[in-house]
């Protein structure tokens, strides 16, 4: 299918930062055809006006837990260990695959409604979630975070082994490579060296990603650093965990050498700045992870921790909380966030997304510029960055199909989801009506 | 008129902190006639079936100058002074009334769609903003930021001792006190004792209230010291500028002498939390003043350094950003926050709102809470304070007047007011097209 976007405000996420005002980006199948300001040669098989629009590429939530939208602000005010023992983790007992089936496409929804193309997630029976992200039309790189808590590693006692397997060998590169699976660890203190060398051979024997928690708390830092005489990020490294493409997700208490490492082996950090904000787990060194070249992405980890999954809102706190935490105005920049929740994104994924460019995903939202919350626009990258919120999205295309328009869903339906959480989902896990 | 919601879910904002499954709502008039779990006698011109809806108070956005709506993202990027100095100033100077009447309606339509019934502003030609606000149906607490930079005070010789006689003598207690003035300073760096000791007994003899900017950068309050021997509060305090009903925007620096001295007086806190962050200016301690008994109230400043007004995004920004730079998930909770943006803004400026009970102010707003984002629902007062966005707001009552509802402003023309700025005021005041 052919389509063609007109008359828009294009901000491109190229390196130059170029806004082509009066633009027109052809689709072609799942690729982006053309950039312009001419009207380019050809028929279409549909014709986009966007005047008074801004189109930008999908924003790329590079850490979360998608089915966990279910505890949207379950068992709140309490401190992190009674929250996890007495609310989250008996709650995650009882999940089964209707449930998670059902709370994966709602917290899609609220994705896709905010302008969010393309994510990276981590969370049990994943192949539900695959099969969900796969039905919704989104990109996904899923992972299922291998724990192991025994003293003696075999892949045959581990069950994550097994799950890694089973889910690479199904889902891995479905439909053209939409959804990807990353190998993946918890981390560092949910498992043991064994499973570190097994999981670095099994990413690098099938060419897969890597997806890790590191550094999120301080306990978690210097607990590591007691047990091994290093920092989680050095650790693994010296097991191989980070010779593939990898997310290292929060790096909130990470350190100059663990930047050094990261830098010098491609390691993505995904910044949480509301998880961690909320949770009180601090303030991760964002600026200075960026001054030592590490890629640095965004994510909203999961909805029990944030409580929303609108990447626009996150991005403007990553905005704004370096420059107020460091009383520093020059911090972080609009362009600075809008890269992490876009292009860092996509290379922190090994996504050929994040870019308006020939060649690249059709992954493409499109933004109400006449709102009154992005009215006057004297920089519409700005606007994007502090002004803009999710429901500023009026169009999401992922891959060249519009999935979401004007408030409709055009791959879930809505409704049915909505029942099928509070209904089924809702009851089962937390035994209400 | 008498208007009944229904059926809504009614987070009350009360001491008890009571959500009323259910609920009726019956408005008479501008005032809240009645509220509980039983349908209340008598007929009334409007019921309003709020099914699925969460109804609050009105969000009170407790320090902003809604004119720099025009500035949105202007100058963006540069440190404070380079800001100030090249892009704000020299756009300032350029107002006339037009352009001020044009961007106060955008600001309020912005306000307005995103719950806000109730602001504190100061900004100049505070006339024009007056009849804004008077027109759009919001309440409004006034003020024009006096300034003084000479030698010799006297208030024949000082322009803004005209403005705020002629404001007050003009507007307050406009539409049975919908709109109030404030007497108001600036702040102690732009002014002199003359002005302290005239705005105070002004205020005194008026009964109005006042408005000031305290303590919002380190440099700002340390210059005070040395210039003065004392804190911006102490030393204003000291000429009485506090003996009335007062909000101390911003209180970034502010120490513990300050905060004993703002709960004795009844000073309120108003917290920024969105433009300290942005332009480097810190952390206000907020737990530490409601500790000692300060009412804290939420602001989200002007557009030209937030650069929205979208109270919800700025609410979990106060609630999730001390747990965070404490390190405490404890720090702050949903009903801390969802306090500071309703009742604490209310008795910030003196008024009659921000909870729902029969006698108070008919401020109210409605929630989609069947929206993606706001599912499931196990606390509503959480999802409020942590999920929700501006965009989940379906209608806005105020005074009892229904001033927005499902995308339609009931008293401002939003195209009209569209064009006036992108055809009058952004012209004249940036000189482009």
């Amino acid at each position: 299918m052919a389509i063609l976007f007109k008359n828009v405000t294009a901000v491109l996420m190229d390196p130059a930062h170029t806004v082509l005002e009066g633009a027109y980006v052809a689709v072609e199948g799942r690729t982006i055809d053309s950039v312009g300001v001419t009207r380019p040669a050809g028929s279409f098989d549909r014709e986009i006006d966007g005047r008074g629009g801004i189109l930008m590429p999908g924003l790329v939530n590079a850490h979360t837990h998608v089915p966990m939208t279910a505890m949207r602000g379950y068992g709140d005010g309490h401190n992190l260990q009674d929250w996890l023992n007495d609310f989250i983790f008996p709650v995650e007992s009882r999940w089964d695959d209707r449930a998670v089936a059902a709370c994966t496409s709602l917290g899609l929804m609220e994705m896709i409604a905010s302008g969010t193309t393309c994510i990276a997630d981590m969370y049990m029976r994943t192949g539900v979630i695959a099969q969900a992200a796969a039905d919704a039309g989104i990109s996904a790189n899923l992972s299922c975070g291998g724990v192991f808590f025994g003293e003696d590693f075999s892949p045959a006692v581990c069950v994550d082994c097994a799950n890694e397997t089973e889910l690479a060998d199904r889902w891995h590169g479905h439909d053209h490579g939409r959804i990807q699976i990353d190998a993946s660890l918890h981390a560092e203190y949910t498992s043991k060296p064994g499973l570190w060398e097994w999981t670095a051979d099994f990413a690098k024997s099938r060419g897969l990603g890597m997806h890790v928690h590191i550094s999120e708390t301080k306990r978690e830092h210097e607990e590591c650093r007691a047990r091994w005489g290093n920092t989680p990020i050095q650790t693994l490294a010296k097991y191989g965990v980070f010779d593939v493409r990898a997310i290292a997700a929060h790096c909130v208490w990470t350190e100059p050498e663990d930047w050094a490492v990261m830098a010098e082996k491609g390691i993505s950090a995904v910044h949480n700045p509301v998880s961690n904000l909320k949770l009180g787990s601090g303030v991760a060194p964002i600026p200075d992870l960026r001054k030592a070249g590490v890629n640095v992405a965004l994510g909203t980890d999961g909805v029990s921790s944030n409580n929303a999954t609108d990447l626009f809102a996150d991005l403007k706190i990553a905005a704004i909380l370096q420059n107020g935490v460091r009383c520093d105005p020059l911090a972080l920049n609009a362009w600075d966030a809008l890269e992490m929740a876009t292009v860092n994104g996509a290379r922190a994924l090994g996504r050929n997304t994040g870019v308006i460019e020939a060649g690249r995903d059709a992954d493409l939202i499109l933004l109400d510029a006449e709102a009154p919350n992005l009215t006057p626009c004297h920089d519409a990258a700005n606007n994007l960055a502090y002004a803009a919120h999710g429901g500023n999205v009026i169009l999401n295309m992922c891959r060249g199909k519009v999935i979401y328009e004007n408030g409709e869903f055009r791959t879930i339906d809505a409704e049915k989801v909505r029942r099928e959480v509070l209904d089924y989902a809702v009851p089962v896990l937390f035994g209400r009506n």
